[in-house]
């Protein structure tokens, strides 16, 4: 019997600049390393897919540790989190939008970037997670 | 050989108003799908789970678009996440308040409203979720 | 056929203060019930594990109910969260610190407290949690 294929999915709902670099990372790490890797995003992260968005806040806790973080990332030549998605999708990654999110916020499918392969509901999602891991972000 | 029932567990931890969508809609779904559904009710969302409850607090990040989205759930008829937990609850959904909790904050069983089924322990509720998928919110 | 070793590994990207009180007691609680606990430390969080760490902040919107929260605590005689994770390592837990972030923070080894065991990649604890449960916190 063949092993089944390790399956990872992510529910990206925190808005917060700091949230998108472990989406990034994870879902590129468990790209690559074969997963399925299968990420609904919801909540503030929407609007992080939306054309034109605008920069998101980082978390007001740990605003005096932003610069640091930002300065670490360039020194490291580190990826824009979207760079490390799009990786994730050449990978076989997918991303969806939240349909009940989206209708909230009137976001239509065309004010979406192109990260973005779908809209669908959270049942939907629910069933592609089922039987993996999956995280709430 | 039947097919195992899936299984999702939620520890719900975040008291921010915008959490408990995706509590309520999550909750409802995967109810609804004949998923066994454990909610286990931590930190400070527990005060949201108080008889004579205070409306929770939005995030200060998102506080600029908390009116867009308390519109856009208007506007789409959405019923509050309460009401999405009875739904779920009457399709089999349980909800239980975390002990240590309670009791750090002083509640008791009364002082929690009608949603709560029973007040348990992390162990209790980690072998409750065992072989499932478990979100931390 | 030997029943499966169960599984909880826990993602700590929050660094406010609140979220070290269930990462102690879940990892507590899943170690003393015979799971391996693997916990992966980044984001924020991984300040709190460096020798002299600062006190982590309260979350803004619950800064008012701290007190409350730290009273109780104390007069449950509970234990400080880090007392909680040495004894979860007594029981075979282990704790990792986040290469990347270790990085981008300019975090040695050295600096690191004596909780954290090493420091590995996302991709190696993306395996070590295959086919568990995984929370992110």
């Amino acid at each position: 019997m063949p092993k089944k294929k390790s399956k990872l999915s992510i529910i990206m709902f925190s808005g917060t600049a700091d949230k998108f670099l472990p989406l990034g990372i994870l879902s590129q790490a468990a790209a690559a390393m074969g997963f399925e890797v299968n990420i609904f995003v919801t909540g503030w992260a929407l609007l992080s897919f939306t054309k034109n968005a605008k920069e998101p806040p980082f978390p007001n806790e740990f605003k005096d540790m932003a610069p640091a973080l930002i300065d670490g990332l360039k020194k490291m030549n580190a990826k824009p989190w979207q760079e490390m998605l799009k990786e994730a999708k050449e990978m076989g990654a997918k991303i969806y939008a939240c349909s009940t999110m989206a209708g909230v916020m009137n976001i239509k499918k065309e004010d979406l970037n192109e990260l973005v392969d779908d809209i669908v509901g959270a049942a939907t999602f629910l069933e592609m997670a089922e039987g993996g891991e999956t995280l709430f972000i």
